[in-house]
């Protein structure tokens, strides 16, 4: 039996389902929003409210946003034929950080992952292949992960792609392998993305 | 300016603002809520809502409850006659997890820091007297922290409650269970040797 009454050690719970937060990290997060105001706490449960009611999948780039196009897309300074295609929303941001690409993304929502029954059906490759060739699109970066699913996709991709008539590149080795995108430092990044390859 | 929709900019901030959470951390946690069932993340949302709304300081004790009094302070079994005094309701639920302690609490929400202008008027210190003037109590533990805040509190109180005819003790302090000689303070050490005990 827990000694915390049912409301605290439902937070608790909670908070441990959060990335790498274990019961003891949990317990200081609740005891943390116990102790707060009651308005300076709400905010966070505001925040978590607000982010799941108007944060949508924006329907050209599938990025996440709360305008349709989102920013990115409708931004009149960005490159339009340039288009960097990552795994997932946190990708975008991580790259956005370090304000040197100036294209378009296209997010997959995911990778190819036999094992889980994902198939390129289940990523939102079908929508990038139609943006190719309803734009002038010159280069499709592929910034997937440098891990297992990641480079099993770009391969897919490039495949794929190649016919299009588009250069296909991906961001150099600077990325660290096996590593994500998300934890990989802001100038790693840029370095990746300014020593980007042709796939040949 | 932030790549982030206003959204999730205010969510990374709030998350930011938990207990050693830097702000890598808090957007990983908010990528991960942003990624979740919209069903499942909003449980964090009500969870944090709800102990804002429902947990209050038991009248008695002062720990956190849903019931007034709380649970330990109703509970029949509890030794009547020993009052544990800590800082704050994160010590309880720390005592209580060893399931060896059967008195009761008194938590003083705080520790005398004049330089922070807390004096004994900001605790729940006359709460404590009047508790054992009316109460047959035997003893009262001083469980406050070992840093120097906790050391001063704990003077404090020793003089306040000593005239009151009451037992006052503090819990030993030693070498922690598993530690080792070399990890442990000078003071530690120092503590650990006076107060050692015979090996029959």
């Amino acid at each position: 039996m827990s000694s915390h009454a049912d409301p605290i050690q439902r937070l608790i719970e909670e908070f441990g389902k959060l990335p790498g937060v274990g019961p003891r990290t949990a317990e200081r997060f609740a005891f943390y929003i116990l102790k707060e105001e009651k308005k300076e706490a709400m905010k966070l449960a505001q925040a978590v409210s607000e982010v799941k009611h108007k944060i949508k999948s924006c329907s050209i780039c599938h990025n996440l946003t709360d305008i349709d196009p989102c920013r990115i897309c409708k931004d009149p300074r960005r490159e339009r034929s340039v288009i960097c295609v990552v795994e997932e929303p946190s990708s975008v941001s991580a790259i956005e950080k370090t304000r040197r690409f100036k294209g378009l993304y296209h997010v997959l929502l995911g990778t190819l992952s036999p094992l889980k029954g994902i198939g390129p059906d289940e990523l939102k490759i079908s929508d990038l292949t139609s943006r190719i060739k309803k734009q002038k699109i010159t280069e499709v970066i592929i910034a997937t992960d440098s891990d297992a699913e990641g480079e099993a996709t770009a391969s897919y991709l490039t495949k794929l792609l190649k016919p299009l008539k588009v250069k296909v590149t991906r961001p150099a080795r600077g990325i660290p392998v096996g590593g994500t995108l998300e934890l990989a430092g802001q100038e790693t990044i840029a370095k990746a993305f300014e020593a980007r390859t042709e796939v040949k």
